[in-house]
């Protein structure tokens, strides 16, 4: 039996756009490992419940029920030992989570500015009102005042990025000559703004711009041609 | 012969607090090699001209003049297997090199505004003239401009250090279960902070300060025991 993912989706069921599903999504085909996705939405808490959370990735091989995509990970590369690793092993597991908090502490909330009201704008409509009131009690202000300002935002991220870029100048993957784990958490960023806004984000040709780029065409081009909003 | 490191002193010989000579100490030490160093001061280019260097890290093995912290560290890894591993393998050095750079594109910033016109107060005063002018250049603006604001920066730098703090709320060191040259990167830079000034950069009792202690306490406490201004 193939590995199920319950993958948040927009208004569209093919529409997929989770950072953390991203992650998960880019993990199994680095594996070779064959799954399939389940659309899933915000609003429908009751489909996951049995995995005693609240949010995806939610993933379920055989009879096993797995949850955070650090951990599906792990469970990958100890049950798929035939696939490459995602961790080549535990020293370089152990640098890569700081790489991780980076991503989530500084990396999301950068591109969240640029992003959120067209998350909210390409959600199922029954997942509109849950968004919003969560998302704003969270902030402390609207969606729309949280985007106010585009172009502070596009150059706060681009100086952000900074350590990022000054690693892919040096290395061509974050995990040194071909990608690891590490990759796919950086890029899960970014394909969830590249999934949920038609606007770019990478205004740079820089070395960023280019490792996502061939982040985007690996695994036949699974990211590349994922469905995003229409310019 | 011992190997020799060219360490930047500030007014008094013993007074040393370079970030990147801090990490090339804690490295030898990591491996227990003997070493001595040497007070170096900025405006003594001719001392290590021969490296082909303006600044320190200079490290002198035998007739091997070796600079960069980094380089060292691969240096001090590829020649001496006896003792233990800076990095553990190609694969955490690779996942290493991110830390670096976010160590020295956002958390010396955020820390030298909290400690720049202290550390040129304990300069050489044959050093003082070429620090201002050159970091004034650099900086556009006064070393006190920079400083002004403590608060603030105090505030800035709590925030900054999240992914470092949730890192070490996992996992005892950077590199793991013990210290790494990754661990090492980042303490230089707040070794730096308290040898150049009588100031608390770590206010929170947080599991940032307490990896701190814990590295000031390692070797035989070698960088507990390092000068530094009275309060």
């Amino acid at each position: 039996m193939a590995i199920k993912l319950y993958d948040l989706a927009g208004a569209e069921d093919d529409h997929r756009f989770s950072p953390y599903c991203w992650r998960v999504k880019m993990a199994l085909a680095h594996k070779g490992i064959a799954f399939e996705t389940l659309p899933w939405r915000f609003t429908e808490k009751d489909r996951i419940a049995a995995s005693g959370q609240g949010s995806v990735p939610v993933m379920e091989d055989n009879d096993r029920s797995l949850h955070d995509s650090w951990e599906i990970a792990n469970y990958l590369d100890e049950t798929y030992q035939d696939g490459p690793a995602l961790f080549p092993n535990e020293e370089a597991k152990a640098a890569t989570l700081f790489l991780k908090f980076w991503t989530e502490r500084v990396l999301h909330p950068l591109l969240m500015r640029l992003i959120l009201t067209d998350v909210h704008d390409g959600l199922h409509e029954k997942d509109k009102d849950y968004f919003r009131t969560s998302r704003e009690k969270m902030l402390g202000t609207s969606l729309e005042a949280v985007c106010e300002d585009r172009e502070t935002h596009l150059e706060t991220l681009g100086k952000g990025l900074a350590p990022l870029r000054a690693t892919l100048d040096a290395q061509p993957f974050l995990g040194g000559s071909s990608p690891s784990f590490a990759d796919y958490i950086v890029f899960g960023a970014f394909q969830w703004a590249r999934c949920s806004s038609a606007t770019e984000v990478l205004v740079k040709d820089d070395s960023v711009k280019a490792w996502r780029q061939r982040l985007l065409e690996m695994h036949d081009g699974m990211a590349a041609n994922a469905k995003r909003p229409a310019a």
